[in-house]
């Protein structure tokens, strides 16, 4: 068996342990936490003291970016395998007693929400290569795309995430507003959401792009800029449209 | 049965009578239509001239806004119930010879690519209300959910839907520019792209944003600005990022 020690009792961390805990080659022996509340099961101790830390042939550390470094610092052991969950942790600056890799779910993880961790990309970085073996056993036993990137991959697949995640959610948020203002319930748009993402599966985003922005329909584009009162979705909804424009005309 | 002629054989006409062609109650007699290429049923016959329009109790016209009217004035009878597909067509001002009404599916069609109209929300609208009930009787053969709404709500549902699906998918689209730059797939998203567009449908999207915006992470954006070429892809990082920001101190 594979032992694993994790530390940190976020979300990730929290799905981590779930997610480990059928494999029948990977174990975690121990959850670092300094919070009683954390989840456990059966095969799993919670310790809140690097004193008490076991042995195992890999440390995940599961904690907010600018927490990694103290907790680096704090390990009572050497040359050992010891990993982060962050996008965009940089190991060089930072003294390292140890192995330093990466072990990066791409997934934006919340509390109370089941996910179905074997279609998460789990993305792995080490300098050895019997390190990198080791991860993507490790990695395998969870999920079914494991991909070996660079830093500076990571930190673009990063980039991308905020993209396709957070700003995407931003324009969902602005939708829902307007939708408010106008007593219109939200879910009306559901039907249209899932088939926006499902569609881009299939074709590329720049062949699915449809809309008046891309047809060049200025007169509804006037209309719409009539219609919103917030002076920032105005900003956006001009950018955004003149950006389509120019990707339309440059194909 | 409640006899239906169709105007118009763009992606809305041909899934419309792909729709259609299943119902008991609706049968679409005609569908007029300039291009031999339009896709037929059994039950439909294609016309290419308005001296051949057959009566029937519905006219749908699904061709481009600025067609609409055009149509409306060769229409070589009065008096009966004629709606268009367009989310943002006025009739005021137009000359009306008949009933003029709304038939809005909301769903961004492609063509070539199947789709279930029973999730597809319809919204009508119409003066009087027997014309209001023949609608919601001949949406409700195709779909789960018709909703009668004003012409006000019927725009900025239409705004709504620019930002839930033409502005996500250019996001979508940046994103997949950023993965091609760094020899990432952009399949590696999926996962994500499709989590963030079901979470939406749970939880709303102000409580659904997470990123470093959100967290106000500024070490994390700035790395994130000097990641980023394009100045056009700047301004929108820098101004929805302001955005999720402002938005998380309002809380």
């Amino acid at each position: 068996m594979i032992k694993i020690v994790i530390i940190g009792a976020g979300n990730v961390a929290q799905h981590l342990l779930s997610a480990f805990f059928e494999s029948k080659i990977v174990v975690v022996k121990q959850i670092f936490s300094r919070t009683p509340k954390t989840i456990l099961n059966v095969k799993t101790i919670r310790i809140n003291n690097f004193e008490t830390i076991e042995n195992a042939d890999l440390y995940i550390i599961s904690v907010s970016d600018d927490a990694i470094e103290a907790i680096l610092t704090q390990l009572p052991f050497k040359n050992r395998l010891v990993v982060t969950t962050s996008a965009v942790f940089d190991p060089k600056g930072v003294a390292q007693n140890n192995r330093i890799g990466t072990f990066y779910p791409l997934q934006s993880f919340s509390k109370n929400k089941e996910i179905d961790f074997s279609s998460i990309p789990i993305c792995i970085e080490a300098q050895d290569q019997e390190d990198i073996d080791l991860l993507q056993t490790v990695a395998q036993t969870i999920s079914k795309t494991v991909c070996k990137l660079t830093l500076l991959q990571r930190k673009n697949l990063h980039l991308a995430a905020v993209f396709a995640n957070n700003f995407v959610n931003l324009m969902y948020q602005i939708s829902h507003d307007i939708c408010q203002s106008n007593q219109l319930p939200f879910a009306l748009l559901q039907p249209l959401i899932l088939e926006t993402a499902q569609k881009v599966a299939q074709i590329s985003p720049q062949a699915a792009q449809t809309g008046p922005a891309k047809r060049q329909d200025m007169s509804t584009i006037e209309a719409h800029q009539k219609l919103i009162d917030d002076p920032t979705y105005q900003k956006i909804y001009a950018l955004l449209t003149q950006t389509i424009i120019a990707n339309a005309n440059k194909l």
